[in-house]
């Protein structure tokens, strides 16, 4: 059994697994608690996904959305951070597998947040993109950047089109945000830098399975998003699903088929659960059941917050909280007073879900957002739309770097980032591997 | 003989192979003149080398040192930008092979820079890093932090020190930028982000194999250099040659062994000309001769500018002039006022370098400059280095990044950028294999 090299103390050990909206807010909040923090990622940074579409599509350059995770807690004396990719536990021993070795906890926190959700179609999984990783939205961009430059180099329109037809699957707030940066690509940006490519070749399109976009939210921002999509020249098409796609055509439960290299896919998404948890705790869609107080199912040590934890006591919620950020945060904090409130002797609070909206932007000027009982759409929720995200985006670098990429294309129409990273040197191979 | 989709003209066309400083101000400079320009990169971007070193040592993001070449060439309607990889010419037929295609051109224009020159030890080539293309820097970046999370896993400080010796090889500029910044990471970074990695156990090489650092500038600037370094905890060491490097032990000629796993070669560049140039006019850093017009020695319509072409013409540079980015933009302006001469029926000029100078950074607050008889260094040559190179960077949003990088990190000490983009994903190999 290999250790790793993590101090040695008489405190409590609480593992949390995930630097992502859960886990960081929890080891913020356990900060002056006399226990040992260990918070494990599989990057070393925390990634602020709400934007990363704005990364795919050339908005913003990726490192602008990503924050070390060294540099949030570097004055955390109770915490060590360690990159590894956390394989299985242990639980009555109280150990977790991971890359680096085996370490034992005395609490352990599952915030290992969600991954894409294909509902088990390994051939649309194949060739369907997914976007929730920053790699994932750094070849986004690169590949869309890469099908107009390919398209240059042909004569024949009806080799040009599968090219750039673009097609998003999944009506939420990720479909829609990116169906809205690809038109406004074709738009803005497509004229100018492509004069030689007609515009109308590339198509947007956006599938979603349910009546409406944005079904959490009101039939009134849906209706909002559809028009505005719409004006924007986004093909949506509702009560849509995904038959088949192999690369080339896809074909839609309504019979119609389309030809397009490029599925994004934003239909869904799933908690990944490690090893060891029993079966019966885990929901179909890879959530884990837990009490309210995030305790997982028959255990006391072992929590789970944000994505991955299902917890459907909530008359508001019966299929359990969306997986959204502010979920993953306000449960960081009600596990942290718990747990603090558990080493002073007192009883724990259930967690107790405070709605503080929701919005999605919808290109240039143009947002939906619901607060309490007020909705609110277009210029005025999308200043709202930016000034949150803004906010909400760690550091000061990131959101100064944030701010003059939106600032500067505002007034230019430009996208800054529209350049293809690729590999080539040969020595770059030997550092791949050994980086992988 | 496929031919790439490039409009159909009667005007004269100039090709022009790479997008570095040479080849976007030759095509600037015919931006009026009356012939069809093709420029050809393999990648989309204009890169701002001279800045490389700051990605590698996480000081600026990749975007911000990069250009799109679509962007710069926007209101430019007689040109084309294609990607592609040039692999030869048929000179007798002024055809130029390209990775999608053959090409026809009436003027042949070859600016395709430099690569890493490791002097034929393949051996070395195959153990050390080169830095001249975005994805070596944020590949070393990614290696370099990626050094550090590993050190924290091991206990024995033999283990760890190989990790944490860094040894740069070449006393040039590139090679004195980038120990400064190593050991700025050591000074700042490391007692902030790896409390548990004690100093001492970091430590940065710089190999040079002349006499003193800067060799190309005055000996007061190589001593205020070599001050500057062994100030920062850098050990120098000059009359000092590479003889052997297997990935982990480094001997040199002094007889000294160093035990490392990152050895960043920038001792050299040497010239890659394509399939179709004469043996004989290939020096052996692989430069084309060239006559006093940039015409390639035995043609009349194919130029070599930049670092690829060698003309040794000129009393002041005996061997040719040094490969840097001034050499470049002045023979591109050279050459396409001496092409429009020539559409003219006017007789060409031949090239006169202007020496603007040159400059290095030693780290925060401290630089050397030389310009005219002036010899500068410490802090108002810091500055003046910041403001050219500012000054210097394509495009107003690059500035605005680089100077908040700059910015934040001088009152901070921060790096910001210190993020692993790694790869994982199963669906990114998919997409990989097409962008490559």
């Amino acid at each position: 059994m290999i250790q790793p090299n993590i101090p040695e103390t008489t405190l409590p050990r609480v593992v949390i697994v995930g630097g992502g909206f859960g886990g960081i807010n929890l080891a913020k909040k356990l900060k002056n608690a006399p226990v040992q923090v260990v918070l494990l990622d599989r990057n070393n940074y925390h990634l602020f996904q709400p934007l990363l579409y704005q990364v795919s599509t050339a908005g913003l350059e990726p490192d602008s959305i990503a924050f070390p995770l060294r540099g949030i807690f570097k004055k955390h004396r109770n915490l060590s951070i360690r990159m590894a990719e956390v394989t299985g536990v242990r639980a009555a021993e109280n150990i977790l597998e991971t890359g680096i070795g085996e370490i034992h906890y005395d609490y352990l926190v599952f915030a290992t947040g969600s991954n894409t959700n294909f509902f088990g179609n390994k051939v649309i999984e194949e060739h369907a993109i997914g976007m929730k990783s920053l790699i994932e939205a750094v070849q986004i961009r690169n590949y869309v950047i890469k099908q107009f430059e390919e398209s240059l180099l042909l004569k024949d329109e009806a080799e040009i089109k599968p090219k750039l037809n673009f097609v998003m699957v999944g009506g939420g707030p990720t479909g829609v945000e990116l169906a809205g940066a690809f038109a406004e690509l074709r738009k803005y940006i497509m004229p100018k830098d492509y004069p030689d490519l007609p515009v109308h070749l590339m198509n947007v399109y956006l599938i979603e399975g349910g009546p409406r976009l944005l079904a959490s939210m009101s039939e009134k921002s849906s209706r909002k998003t559809l028009e505005g999509l719409q004006h924007l020249g986004v093909k949506v098409m509702c009560n849509t699903v995904v038959k088949e796609y192999d690369g080339k055509t896809l074909l839609l439960s309504t019979g119609e088929t389309i030809l397009t290299q490029s599925l994004l896919w934003s239909a869904g998404v799933k908690g990944v659960p490690v090893t060891g948890i029993p079966k019966e705790i885990i929901i179909p869609n890879g959530r884990i059941l837990v009490n309210e107080f995030n305790q997982v199912q028959g255990f006391t040590n072992i929590y789970a917050i944000g994505d991955i934890a299902q917890l459907a006591n909530d008359p508001r919620f019966p299929k359990g909280y969306p997986m959204v950020a502010q979920v993953a945060i306000q449960q960081a904090k009600n596990l942290a007073e718990n747990l603090i409130r558990g080493w002073k002797g007192q009883p724990m609070q259930p967690f107790r879900y405070k709605d503080l909206g929701s919005m999605a932007t919808i290109g240039r000027n143009r947002a939906v957002a619901e607060f309490a009982n007020m909705i609110m759409s277009g210029y005025f929720a999308w200043i709202v739309w930016m000034i949150v995200h803004l906010m909400s985006l760690l550091g000061f670098r990131n959101k100064l770097v944030v701010f003059i990429n939106w600032f500067y294309r505002y007034f230019t129409y430009e996208r800054g980032t529209r350049i293809i990273i690729k590999r080539g040197a040969a020595n770059i191979v030997k550092l791949r591997q050994s980086v992988n």
